[in-house]
């Protein structure tokens, strides 16, 4: 077992499958694509174990509360930890993390964005520890999400060359 | 001829001229921006062959439907290319498209971003094919856009050293 | 003293203290993260001088005015290159700009977000001059930001290996 996936038994932690993908939807991208030792991560969203995507929907700050948002958040960390597994094979060569842009689907005056999105930063540095996991960050308010997920997260990290 | 340039024409593609910038608007960075061997490409918008920018504006889900909005995303990336080709010269050069940003000025309640900016993605895997076009990609809803434009899209794109 | 030092020096500029996070708010990332050559800066507001909140808050083209929202993105700049200053040590360590996503509060209607940013991007070239400051740029419209900033901007610079 590699040091990464033994971290994430210790937490408990699972990692969902692939998202399922609504019928008739076409994404023609990769959830995760490596150019070099840079690995451009798109934007995800929560989702369940199986791979269903996570509820509650709707704005933070009316439909979805703050607390909500954060585990929400923490889920997005997960689905990322997934596809990026699936992509690079092995969680440990991951060299660092580099930035996260975390997106909170916000109802008027919701300004608690960086709260929410403290639950996929704190996620990525008890996986992978303050050297490795340390992110450049930005949380913002967009004005809707895909279907009308209440947070997404892009990201990229590195890898060695 | 170069190889993308046979691919455009083959394809009936015309990159539209630079933009026609509103009187009094000054935009003190550049379209496109190389350091080393990344390109960096500013957020477009959509424009017409001429250089003048594209209609409808407004919002997508109210005053844009998804099928215009999908359109003028298409529209994006061929501004896109009309710009790198004037900076690159050549536009054989990209060795890989990175990561694209897909920015949609959305009309409360619309989470249809990805539909729409499947019309930029498209147009990107057409002409450069899977290997070199493949992008990690987000789409996502903004409360405004410069102008009142429906779509636009930043991006980032690799050279040869 | 170092060169940009100077340069801020002759042009009357004063860096800002490190942010005055409010009360109980845990912001578990750095505001700028050095990985290689890359430097990766976390979103950043505007501060006076004691790095306390700059005020108005609000969204731009509501409570805040253009011209106050400009000169926000202005204070933005500054306090990017405060915490820069505060990692780097030197900032004429900088090589290059390689770009900035500005994001604007923005009220239902407003589509001035070029204009804003541009107190960002006019201060870069003042002080770093044209190769060095040139930068890729977005600026958009957010339907929230944390705790009811009108402008934020994040951004990537690059330093020698």
């Amino acid at each position: 077992m590699t040091k990464i996936e033994a971290r994430l038994e210790a937490l408990g932690l699972i990692l969902p499958a692939a998202l399922q993908i609504p019928a008739g939807l076409v994404l023609p991208f990769p959830w995760v694509s490596v150019r070099g030792t840079r690995v451009f991560i798109s934007r995800h969203g929560a989702q369940e174990t199986d791979g269903s995507l996570s509820h509650p929907l709707g704005k933070v700050g009316a439909e979805v509360s703050l607390a909500q948002a954060k585990e929400l958040a923490r889920k997005v960390g997960l689905s990322i930890l997934g596809s990026l597994k699936r992509e690079l094979g092995d969680l440990d060569r991951i060299t660092g993390w580099a930035k996260a842009l975390g997106m909170v689907n916000s109802a008027p005056g919701f300004g608690d964005q960086p709260a929410v999105i403290n639950g996929f930063s704190e996620l990525i540095l008890e996986v992978f520890g303050p050297a490795v996991g340390r992110h450049a960050r930005s949380a913002v308010g967009m004005a809707g999400l895909p279907f009308g997920m209440a947070v997404e997260i892009e990201a990229e990290v590195l890898i060695a060359g």
